[in-house]
Parts: C-alpha cells; structure tokens; sequence
C-alpha cells in the first residue's frame, strides 16, 4: 500500500458521478449551468458573499491570487518551506511578474506573527527595498500542522496594518477545517483572510481547484482573476467538468467527509508511531524519524513511502482510506524493532 | 439543435471510459503509467520520433509552443484572425514575456508565403526593431480552412530560410488531416513544423490537449515546456486522467472517426448553404450569408448558432453529428424564402 | 553636413554648463537639490500640479508611461508607424508584461478618432479579447505633424469616454509645441493627457528625459513609476547630472529656443523642397521624394541623411542650426535637375 | 564632510574632460567611434577577448547580465546581502522574467564553496524545483572584503562543475584590484567568470558601467544583451559621452589610481578605528562599532555618514580623498572617548 501522496489516489465516487452527469451539451468556458452555481455554494459554506473560480491547479490557484494581491515590485511574506517556495518551479514569479517571496522560518512550516513583525521591520519604505505586499500562508501545511483561527487571526491583523493582502494556501483545508473543528468562515475571512486557494483534487477531485475571494474587494479581484485565468491558458473550453466536481465537493459534506476519513488514518498511523513523530499529526501528514533499515523492513512488507533526507520518511493518508484501512501499517510500525 | 461550437459538446463515449479505466491509484503528476505512453503514440501516429505534453488548454499549448520558439525580443509572424491574436487575451504575450505578434492578411485565415516574406523584408536588422523568429498558423484555420502539406511546406522553407520556429495551431488539425487524407506527417514535420499543437477538446475530450514537439530540437525544446508546463500551473497532480483521454483519441482511429463525422455534418450543411458560404467548407465550421431576418427563421425552428457581424452567421458541427443528425438545418436553410 | 537624426548633434552650451555646475558633491540618486525642483519647473511651465521623474532614454520614459496605465492584460491603441511599435524593440511589452500594443493606420503617423472608435467597437467585452486600457500618441508625430490642441481633445475625450489612460510621446514635443504656438498646457493635460514623456536629448540634452504626470492620479502613478525608475535599472546614482540638464531646458526658454531653431531650418529646407514634400513640414523633419540620382548629387556635395525606402529621403534638422545655416542644402535641393 | 556613499561626489576631471572632447556630432547610439572602442579597450586590460557594452547604471548591468545566464524558471546562487537582493527592487526579477534569487549566508558578505555546494545538493532535479542556473558574487563585497583569486576560482571551479553561469557585480571592482594587486584577469576570467558589471560611477564616473562578457560564450551573449539593453531602454541616443567617460577610466590607470586613493583613505580612518572594525578594510568600505553618543559627537564636528542599525555606523571613502583629507576624521575617531 502507498504512502507516497494524496495526489496519488483515485477519484470519489461521487465525483465521479458528478463527472458523468455533466457530460451533456452546454455553453463553453464558464459560461455553462454548473459554473454558475459556484459562487452560491461556497457562499453558503462561508457564510458571507464569496467570489469563486474554478482553476487548473493549486500552483495556478496560488500564483493568480498572489497575482491579485502583490505588484511586480512588491513582495510575498512565506514560510521557507511552503510550496509556494519549494515546489513550484518559481511559478508565482511568473504570475506576479516578478514579485519576490520573501521566506521565514517557523516550527512545522507555521508563520508566527513574531518573526512576519521582525521581517517587516527590516524593509526601509525607499524605492531600492521591494516592500511586503501580501502575506501567504498554507492551512494545514506542509508539515500537516492546522492554523488555528485564533493563528490566523493574529496574522490577518498584522496583514490589516502594514496594508498586506492575505492569502491561504489551502490545498489541504479540508484537512485542518476537520482538524480544527471550526467553521470556515472562522479560519479564513472572519480571521482576515482575503484569498483562499480551496483544494479538491488532494480531498478526492480529479482535475480543478477553487480560488475563492472575501471582503469588499472580491469582485474586483475576481474579475482581475478572470483575466489571468484567460491569460495563462486555465479557461478551460468545457468548464463544467471541472465546476461539477467542486460542487459535488462543497454542496454537500464530502469535502469535510472524506477529510475526516483522511485525518482519522493519520491518526491511526499516529497512535503506531509513538515517539517516532517529527511533528504534531494534525492532518494526513505523519513525518516520522525512521532509519533506512526500518525503512526496508516496512517496504519489505509492501509499504511505500518517501523517504525525507536521511532518517525520516513522510506518509500521507487519503480520503480512500480510515482508521482500519491502515491498521496493517500501524501495526508494522509498532513492530518496529526499535520503535 | 445548438451549432455555437465545437466545445459545448458531451465527451466521446470512448473517452469516458478511458478516463474511467484510469480511475486508480499511480504516481502522481505526469510519473503515472499513461503520460509514459504519450511519446510512443504520437511517435506512431506521426511516423517520426515525437516528444509529446499532454497540456490543460490550447491556449496554453499554443503559448508553451511559442514561448519555446521565440525569445521575449522576438515576433511571432501569424494571421491577423489568429486564435493566439484575438481570443487569448494576450496570452502569448505572457509565456513569452512580452513577444511580438506581428498580424498579417489573408483569405480565410490562411497565411500566404508572399504575405510572409514581404513582411519579412519591412524588418531592419538592428536592435531597434524587433526580429521575427517564429511563425505560427493555424490548421484548420480559424474560418475552416485547410492548409494542404504544399502550402505548409512552401512556409516552412521560409522558416528554415530566416531561421524561424514554425509552430501550428492544430486545435482542429484532425478535421484538417481527415479533410486533406494526408498523412499527419505531411502536413507537419515533413513540411517544417517544428511544434503542434494537437486538439482533443473539441474533438470529444474533456480536458487536455498534446502538445507535440518534432526535430533535432524537439528533446530539447520538450524540456523546457516541462518547465512552462509547470511553471505555469499547468502539472496536474493527476496527469493520468489527461494522458488517458488523449491516448484514447490516438492509440486508434478515434480522433480521425470524429473529425470526419463533424465534417461530414459540416459537408451536409453546406449542400443546403449553396450561395451563402463565405468560404469554401473543409473542415467543421461554416460561415453563412444570413440576413437578421433568415436568422430569426431558423432559431424559430429551435436551431441556434452566433451571429457572424452583420447579415453573416457561424455553424459549427462536432463529432456527435453526421449527415443525418444535422439534415433537419440543411433542409431549413434550403427553404428559407431567398436561399 | 549630416542630416541624420537630431540625435547625432552635440549638447547644448547652456546645457553642458548646468552639468559642468552640477559637478558637486550632494545626495545620492533623486535626493539631490536639483532633482528636487523638477516637480516646480514643470508645474511653472505646465500651469498646473505636475510630477515629473528624469529618466534615461524616451524609450523608457514612454514604457514606464504605459506600464503605469495599462495591465498587462490590456492593450494600447496607438499608431501603426508610432516609435514604440516600430523602433524599443518591444519595450513596451517588456515594461507592461506582455500588454498588447493596437496598431492603427492615419495620414502622417497621426491618429484620427474616428479610426480609434471603431476599432474601439471591435472588441468584445469578455475575457478571450485584450481590452484597450490606454491611447499613446506622438506630437510631433513621426513624420513630423503636430497635433492641435482640438486634435488631442478629440482624442482626449474618446479616451475619457472609453476609460483609456492617455500618453504622450513628446520625443519632439518641443518643436511640435514651437510650431504650434500654444500653451504646453493647452496641447497636453488640458486636451486629456495623463502622462507626457518630455524630450531633451534631441532637443540639446545630453543624457535624460523627463516623465510627467497630470491630473488626479498624478500623485500615485508617479510614485508607481519611480518603482519602475528603480526595479529597470534607471536610477542613476548620480541623478544631479540628469536633472540639472532638464532644468536648463525649462527653467527658461531653451527649450523653446532650441525647436524653433530646429524647426526654422526645417522650414528653410521646406523652402528648396516645393513640390517634394511627402509630408506637411511642422516640426523638424522632412520627407522628400528624392530618386537615388539625386540623393548621390547631394552626398557629392557633402549633404548626408537616411534614405527612407525607395525613391525618398528624411532630413533631420536640429537645434544647433537655423535658416542660414542649411542655406546651402536649400540651396543644393532646388538646384537639383528635376526640382 | 561626508562619507554617506560614494555615489555622492562630483565626477573625476579627466572624465568631465573626456566628456566635453566628446561634445560633437557623431552617429547616435552606440555607433559613434567612443562605443566602438569599447571592446579593444576592455581587451587590452583584461588580457583576453572581451565583448563590452556601456550600461546605464549597475542594477541594469547586473540585470542584464544575469538575464544572459539565467532562464526565467533559473535560480541565481548570491549572498543575501548582495545589492542584487536588497538594493534593487527586484530588478533581477524583472529582468529575468521572474528567476529567483537563491540567497546564502557568509561572513562579510562573501560566498563560501562549502556553503554554496550545500545549497546546491538541496535541489531535486525535478520540474517542481527552481534549478540553480547562476551564481552572482560581488566584488568588493558589500562589506568592503575583496575575493581573492583563490576564492574566485574555487567558486568558479563550482560554477563549471554545475553548469552554472557566473557573474560579478564590480560596483567597486577597481577597489578590489587595487586591494589586491592581482591583473584584472586573475580575478575574473581566469578564475572562471562569464559576465562582469564594471563599475566606473562610484569611482569618478558620471553616468554609466560596463557590461564585460569573457569566454567562448561572449559574443553570443553580448549580442542578446544588447536586445535587452534597448529592449529596456538603456540604449542612449547619445552614447558616445558614456563610452568617452568609460575610455577615460579604462584606456589609461584611472580607475586605478582613483580606486587607490579612495582605498588609502579607507586604510588611514582604519587607523584611527583600531578594535571598532566590524569587518577588515580591504576596499573603500568601514563598518564600524559606534554608539549614538559616539556618532553625535563626530557629527558635531563636521563629519556624517549613515547608522548602521544600532551602534554601528558605515563610512565610505571615495576617489577624491586620499589619506591626508580624510585625516582629521581619522583623528576624531581616536579622540573619541572610548576609543
């Protein structure tokens, strides 16, 4: 059994029939009965007027609302391990046009509100500095670690004052709004959240992100955003494929459904890694100390994984699967000579 | 019966039940077991060696091909009813960093050698001006036009002559192909072109086109469009949904099956258009002599089209038509009043 | 005695006298007490609230112009012989990011209203075609026309109409000024114009234009453009010796001088031309109908300039001459055997 | 007196000489006979064959030159405290096109091989990552400390090792030679530079650097740095007074001899801050231990310069001090109190 990726996985059931149930004759683009009902649907899951697009990717769902929210001479306030940094290939400078990220340290890939304060002292306000235009953060991240909405909340007031656009990576924000427990308006807008990149295709999607804009500025950004969208190849000619899945996602509880099923793994593999963790398993990421002997001894047993730099390995649970689903691995992992 | 185009269609049958087929767990990205296929069906289809991305839109294909081509100082020698000129919001100006459309005249969409080289001609060779490096067109052209493998050839020796890239736009290459009876290779390497392209969308796939690269250059070039691909949010974590599709078009004869029976309708609707065609009929798209009245008569008996400017009106036919299915309109346009 | 361009003269005695008095030590880049009155001098000269940056070339100041009214997604209507769609080698794209300049035909390099509303009514108002977002013209215009007070206003106000962000290349706004007779202001800010790039170099500068700005977002573009000023390069460190030359054009009447010398002995050439001019004679450029006879008559008796194409001939006079001395090539033109 | 930058004094004698010998008419650009010098002058002192342009200023050199070396999904390997990072707005990533900057730590400002190899091994070779393209050092550094030779090579021998372009900001390059006596060749293409910013406006030019391209690759990159020179508007009408102030420098020792006045100053204020130095003088560069009441003090006398965060302070010396005019600062720094 794989560990490798929730990108890995099979598409949800329900998805897939949302998929079929498309498959009929309608306007091109965005232009179609589907896309149209976006903006209501996560209106209603974030209790206030949202504006939605569906997008390729989370890369393009990332990079169009930095895109949005910082000029090509401004900079992105990030953790040094976000993906926006590492695994990208440099895609948010091609959507910016040139913006400079601007990576900090943190424990588990968090921003705290210390080190985004001290950063922000250090630009002088002269034209040879780039100036911080907009803070992005990645809930959970990429170490599976959850913002809290009182996390959030302290860097959206930061955001607030030094005149910072603020976006969230959310490719997993299934993951950590299972975790939290917490509305998701709590964690997002109410919390000063401007951007969320609204992840599916990690949750059970095949293809399509959302990108979902808050606040008095939302429809101009969104309109902006339909330019890029356009501009970069992503208006996909039959959009409704894409916007089918979304919905099948949010108009229910199958995003928050197969996220809980996800999380739950996590946890199960958790509870078998006892003093193994490299991080709080908030959500359905275990980074676990792991030596290359005990490495081959789970893979022998037909587990895989990456391994992640040298005595450690990332697992990564999906919403395929639950507690029992991975009770093979967490009990190997138990089983673990030294463990 | 709607005629607005070729991508408000279902998916082909056959398409779906690839995409079903593919419903599984493998790596991510385009690590997957079908994106591996895509260079060999191609490299058969094309009777040459080919290196093939499958690619979200052809917008975005056109792009990455052109960003390949020509460096952000360079022009793009194309038609001035160019796809890549009027309908991708200036999306080749973005892949490419500001590249140079240079828009020139030509029935039917077609770009003519003399049209070319005079142009080619007006370009001093200093810094001040900027240097053509690439051309592109579009087969079948954006007016349903086919350019036979001797018009291409005749462009690409100017192309090899002044050391341009030649790239086609084939979002329609298989109504083309499957209008000319050529070989696919007649039509592009072997006449010069150095990237294509290659259109599923509205030929009955859902999402993703190819884009293909032939020649010398074409590891190379491929390479970089990995990048692009990429670095414009363009790699999807689950590549093999896309790669899927695309084999199902061309691992058989799907791609050419449709093409013909779009054409076929398209054949059918011209015997009823006699002395309205404002260009000759030989691939899927008509464009009529329609007065505002005639346009009201037909969307009277439920068929819908766009209107084309002023008294003019644009039909498209797709793969889930033939002669038959689109008989009811031929007969329709045969008995208007003036027809 | 060269005729080639007024960009091949020598500078200005008062203007090398202002380096030679800016040769001190003071502040770095534009915190020096000379860049400090450009905002003054111009708005003296101009009659209003100007804010004015010194910037290296025209081709600069009219990319930085353009980057400050366009998004990269939009387009720039402009003339199809204008300098920056025929000799920046696509600086405008580079400075916008891929914005797309909208080439227009009229009668000597001078763009009508008429021609700009219609191609204005061809745009379609969604997200596949380039919006226009700015109009940029050049006065005096590329062959040498002046465009009236009532000619920008017409401009001016289909621009204010439309939303479009208004420019001018004033390369040669000296001497279309000169000929018109007019206020600076009348031809500029009062007719609509948002954004002048002021020329010195052809005019007696040595090194440095000036970028002006009007109106109410004056303030805020001209400080998005000295980001432009620094992230492209173009902050000298030593910026004294740019804005003292500026200031020996325009605290005074040099400026103004300076054009009507140029644009007396263009009138003195128009004099020997009767019956060859290919364009009205208002600035200091001519264009001639001249066979390559009788230009290698006039380069045996010492007269040299471009040819431009076939069978014509451009003469550039400059400031540092007049009437008198271009007598001879007067002279020299009416001599010719078929004048 | 002031020791605020370099930056900030008048021009050297013989290039406002060189400048008024240039006054006259010639071919605009860089077609005039002072550009055309450029090379052979360049190649004389570097002992090899080297392909020169004049550039406005050194964040243009930089840039251009970096986008020579690097591809816009490239990363460029730098110290974080060069002035490519935080002094230029972001201008690499403008004009490359969004590359990112790879910045490392090391004392002085210098780059270490260990600390540059370890980066380097950080980088998967796969498409989600910015692969390394380019390495930039500057020299001096801007902390003053010159790059031998030695450490030159040994980061060149990494540069070839990987692939890597490798360019040298010389805004105070004639410093570092002068600092250590080494041919100009030793510390640049001989020890494996591709690209060299050759700073003149520091050391008594007016306005204008030079780009240097060493190698097999130099005329081919110095053919596409002249696109981009235009392409950004660096390409001066009037060229020839920045050529004829770079041949002042260049075609005699005055880059030298002004270099080692300014570096004698810098050594005699060294002396009167014995045990205050916070990094070795070896240029024209002193940061020094200062507290707020020591820094008033020597400001009550006269002199200034600019904090540096708190209790440090920087001192510049430049071209036109010498040992003996910087003295009573040397002994005011002595005479302070604590010192």
């Amino acid at each position: 059994m794989h560990y490798f990726s929730d990108n890995a996985t099979p598409v949800s059931p329900a998805v897939m029939a949302a998929i079929a149930a498309a498959d009929c004759a309608d306007h091109g683009y965005d232009g179609d009965a589907w896309s149209a009902r976006l903006d209501g649907a996560f209106s209603a899951l974030f209790d206030t007027s949202v504006h939605a697009l569906w997008i390729a990717t989370g890369t393009a769902a990332n990079s169009i609302a930095l895109a949005c929210l910082c000029p090509p001479y401004g900079g992105v306030i990030c953790h040094e391990d976000a993906h926006i940094v590492v695994d990208e290939c440099g895609a948010p400078g091609f959507f910016t046009h040139g913006a400079t990220l601007m990576p900090l340290p943190g424990e588990g890939a968090k921003l705290t509100p210390d080190v985004v304060a001290d950063r922000l002292k250090t630009i002088r306000p002269d034209v040879h500095q780039v100036p911080a235009r907009a803070i992005s953060i990645t809930n959970a991240t990429e170490y599976g670690l959850a913002y809290s909405p009182d996390d959030v909340a302290a860097l959206g007031d930061l955001a607030r004052t030094h005149g910072l656009g603020f976006h969230m990576d959310g490719a997993r924000f299934a993951n950590a709004v299972a975790h939290l427990g917490c509305a998701p308006a709590d964690v997002t807008w109410r919390a000063g959240v401007d951007a969320l990149s609204f992840g599916c295709v990690k949750n059970g999607g095949m293809i399509g992100e959302a990108l979902l804009f808050f606040g008095e500025q939302a429809a101009a950004r969104a309109a902006e955003a339909q330019r890029w969208r356009k501009r970069s190849g992503h208006l996909f000619s039959k959009g409704r494929y894409l916007a089918a899945q979304i919905l099948a996602m949010v108009e229910g509880d199958l995003w928050l459904a197969n996220a809980r099923a996800a999380n739950a793994a996590a946890q199960a593999l958790a509870g078998g890694a006892t003093g193994r963790l490299l991080h709080p398993v908030q959500a359905n990421e275990l980074f676990i100390r792991l030596s290359a002997d005990e490495a081959a001894i789970l893979r022998a047993q037909g587990f895989d994984f990456y391994d992640w730099g040298d005595d450690a390995a990332r697992l990564v649970t999906n919403w395929s699967q639950d507690a029992a689903s991975v009770a093979p691995l967490a009990q190997a992992l138990r089983a673990l000579p030294d463990g």
